[in-house]
């Protein structure tokens, strides 16, 4: 760890030791995370900068992080040139890519609040409603996928812990800043939130629902997405107006929930551009 | 570990102590190696059976591997029950399921086997050829999908290790062993040969390919996936005679690889059905 003249850390605080920084822990009080990873980082300090408490880089990234300094620079907060063992000190992993930000964490939303953001009926909707995927590497892989199709937000369970993860985050590359995150509360009317703002329920399941390809997909619609191995509880089947299958050989007995997810939002952006299509054509 | 009378193990060689078994290396010999994750072994078990050599499980899992250790019993092949702890070492990994087999590699084919062992043209056919992806549980997800929608066969670069591994068996979910899969010489004209077989070749790339979903995807077709990170070389996108991209938002950059194989995967599936309706249509 070396220190670098421009750094205004000392005007906040001692500079910490390289022991010190290793002490510090993963996970910062409640309102605060650790979020690592080029893209993530980036995503963050474009999407919402006054968050930003401190960063840890590589020397290596100093070019690709000029402005994310700078704005440190003018804003007195602490940013520090570290060694490679330091970053996976701080980060608990050794995919840091070079940078990790200590920030304020992005809260999650309630579901009323999401769903009064969002384009109001009949326009276009597109959410996920994760019921238990409990592997941070799903939902970042989930998140990314969902902002790359534009999917509007993402519903997660009362109990879940997945809005948390620094591990989540990087491997969204940025995605987790792109999608509205809401966590139910217990015992919530989630259907009859979803009813009241015009959405369709569709449960994904592993066979007898009706084929991905065959469906006309509503233009207002809730994707249930449930754990990996376990599936979605049959509550949720029960209650949820469509059944979706997607469609194979059964040489598997099915896709990995992120690879599911990214053919579910595919194929809803896909009929979505080929309706836009034939409105064009047929206004020309 | 502990003995079970049925255990035909003594016949062959000393019963192994439980320190003997953390000794054996994860890899064995070049023609042999270690395959875990139920669906993994299930999947293997069920297609060639006889190239298992040795098998290891939890107590647990007696009553899905049954079948497995009947084979055994008459094949005078070793099987052990043994304790998680064991199965960690044994696989150098915490996700090994209950169960590992030792076994015989499954061998790479060489791409004019592979091509020779294919639905004749016209014939629908689908490959995949992955251009450096690197990791085993990318690696193993597009295999799972590739499974799923029926792909003939996965292409692998001279220099790859990709065949090799374990983990990427477990994560392709009893996939790796439903799917062809050759290996290329290092020089060997792939391009000739796949034009010989009537392939079109379509590099995905990031931006400025065709739109996947406003494409018309030949029946016989090779995608080419490229690197994390680095994504396509260009020697190999200036000789593809399509370019695709995934269309999206731009809030992130890109598709993980596994995701963007899902999605292409699925909208060539799709493609396909499609067609068959619409001649199932015009013959009624």
């Amino acid at each position: 760890m070396r220190e670098q003249p421009p750094s205004p850390w000392s005007r906040r605080e001692p500079a910490p030791t390289a022991e010190a920084a290793r002490a510090v822990p993963v996970r910062r009080n409640n309102d605060e995370m650790r979020v690592y990873g080029i893209n993530a980082c980036l995503a963050l300090f474009a999407r919402r900068p006054q968050d930003l408490r401190k960063v840890y880089l590589l020397e290596s990234r100093l070019g690709d992080l000029k402005s994310v300094l700078a704005w440190c620079v003018q804003k007195r907060l602490g940013y520090r040139v570290v060694e490679n063992a330091d970053l996976e000190k701080l980060t608990g992993s050794q995919h840091h890519e070079g940078v990790c930000f200590d920030s304020q964490r992005r809260p999650l939303l309630s579901l009323s609040t999401m769903l009064r953001g969002l384009p109001p009926p009949p326009k276009p909707a597109l959410l996920v409603w994760l019921d238990g995927v409990g592997n941070p590497h799903n939902f970042g892989a989930v998140l990314r996928s969902a902002a790359n199709f534009g999917v509007h937000g993402v519903i997660l369970p009362p109990d879940s812990a997945l809005g948390l993860s620094g591990a989540a985050y990087r491997v969204a590359e940025g995605g987790a800043e792109a999608v509205a995150l809401a966590q139910v509360s217990a015992g919530e009317d989630i259907f009859g939130a979803l009813r009241n703002a015009e959405f369709s329920v569709a449960a994904t399941v592993p066979r007898e629902g009706e084929s991905l390809y065959a469906a006309r997909l509503p233009q207002r619609l809730v994707f249930v997405l449930g754990a990996e191995g376990g599936g979605l509880r049959q509550s949720l089947i029960d209650r949820a107006g469509l059944h979706l299958t997607i469609p194979g050989t059964a040489a598997v007995e099915s896709l990995n929930v992120a690879a599911s997810a990214a053919v579910l939002f595919g194929e809803y952006y896909r009929q979505r551009s080929a309706e836009s299509e034939r409105k064009k054509y047929k206004k020309s």
